[in-house]
């Protein structure tokens, strides 16, 4: 087998049906890290032989973490959706981008002491994973927030009216919120005008379900980009901070680790960024033969599907 | 006074308080295309002299046009927000992006017979012009599109439902929509991807109102921008299309007509892209001195307000 390339413009090795080439790929690493959605299932669909896989790399003593940008869900509710579909896992090797913003917003970013409330867009996953980091946050899921805005709002945000613009808010975090509308849009953008930091849990546009795309999180982002003129840091794949606090967490080899994910911009390029050992893409889920082979990013190796794994007879 | 430029890149002249300069710039133009919120007023606010200013153009016979990319309002609802700020005026000299869109769908795209119908994220103002065209329209102010996305919703979307999905949506069109909602963008998406055209009333980022900005139409379609790689085709200022529906209208010669707007990047923009005789900002809305004066758009000349014009004492 010819050595994994370093570099992202090589063409990717295929290794599905090839059981030297794919004993050879995997015992070059201890640690996968998963995308979740489009390589071990679709929407609520697990793939065939998405548990036998993961078993197998289990049985061959690899270190497991289910790396998600799904910031709706908490680490634990995330854990319980992987048991129900029967892979078996524990929080501890969840990652997900709700909390990896939590981190970030509680050990890394210096607020001042009157500027610690988050203003949140988005659903229960990212307070569930703020509280848990002890961070005080409005907007999320409170029903004061999910209505249409009134011809008062647009007088008492612009008059910091402080029965509708909290002083305190110090940070804008913007994830996928399935309650999106014109006053939170309105809200945040007012509170990072007024020099709130503004950061996303992460910036993919679209959403896999039911087998075709929806609006992602990216996309509740989108408005706030465009009237600010200026994109927020993100916390989930592919930004790197989300590898650093992965790292920090588990502590590997990350020439021992490979990335397995279904999109080129955002799964592979996390590993291709983060330096790791490899990149695994599998077409189960967004991006094509055609940008895994000829695309600006590739991986170092590709499969049709995850299951094809079992074709090494490990 | 100098020559007025033709280019952008020149230093606009500052008219206030020059009377021998104002008159002289007046008496270059038959017709003043006006943009209206932050020139004649902002929100509700007129501004003083406003009224007095468009008298006494009137009384020097120009032709007045008040172009507005506000696309929440039809003409008629237009005009007698024009009339209750004590401004004169007639629908026939009312332009708004949704009546421009209007036009551009049912003059100007060749729609297969079975694709006729619009979904309109947007509020009546667009419906009310949609309707004076005779354009079949679904979504808009309907209260079966203002309200949250359900676990259903994404699978009936996925399979085309035709509880859901109309199958005759040719054309998607995006306007400011102070309901906007997850369940709006989700389908404008499916239909663009199914096929349909992808127009926009307008794209300004931002809505000024009560002082300050606000989610504008641009934002609305900001999401799609970002899920679909790809721009929508604007209806509103600065597009031409816009500019030759006016003309197409009113007939006028544009070395005699001047544009008036408080934005460089699109009222300004629109009129030296149309090359109209002449474009004169106003420092009451969203672009500053310095944007006018060493921005990549500049007028030909600039007022501290309107109602400077009246120093001309014509």
């Amino acid at each position: 087998m010819a050595q994994l390339h370093p570099a992202s413009t090589a063409a990717p090795l295929y290794l599905t049906g090839n059981k030297d080439g794919l004993r050879e790929f995997l015992t070059k690493f201890d640690v996968f890290l998963f995308d979740c959605d489009g390589v071990l299932w679709s929407g609520d669909h697990t793939f065939p032989g998405t548990v036998e896989t993961l078993e197998l790399l289990r049985n061959n003593g690899k270190q497991l973490v289910f790396v998600t940008n799904n910031s709706t869900k908490s680490r634990a509710d995330y854990c319980k959706k992987l048991q129900g579909l029967g892979i078996p896992s524990t929080v501890e090797e969840v990652f997900s981008s709700s909390y990896s913003s939590s981190i970030y917003i509680s050990r890394i970013l210096q607020l001042p002491e009157n500027k610690l409330k988050v203003f949140v867009i988005g659903e229960t996953g990212i307070e569930q994973e703020l509280r848990s980091e002890n961070v005080p946050f409005i907007g999320g899921t409170d029903p004061a927030y999910r209505r249409d805005v009134e011809p008062e709002d647009f007088k008492k945000i612009a008059e910091d009216d402080s029965s509708i613009i909290d002083p305190e808010v110090g940070v804008v975090l913007v994830g996928l919120d399935y309650h999106l509308n014109y006053l939170k849009l309105a809200l945040a953008f007012h509170y990072i005008k007024r020099g709130a930091v503004f950061l996303a849990t992460n910036i993919d546009s679209t959403l896999p379900s039911s087998g075709t795309l929806f609006p992602g999180a990216g996309s509740m982002s989108a408005p706030l980009i465009m009237m600010l003129g200026s994109d927020p840091t993100a916390l989930g794949k592919p930004s790197q901070a989300m590898m650093d606090a992965i790292e920090g967490k588990f502590k590997f080899d990350r020439s021992r680790a490979c990335m397995v994910g279904d999109r080129a911009n955002t799964d592979i390029r996390f590993g291709l960024e983060g330096k790791l050992g490899g990149t695994l893409g599998v077409l189960t889920g967004v991006s094509s033969k055609e940008d895994f082979v000829s695309g600006p990013v590739r991986p170092h190796a590709y499969l049709d599907k995850l299951s094809d794994l079992l074709g090494s007879e490990l």
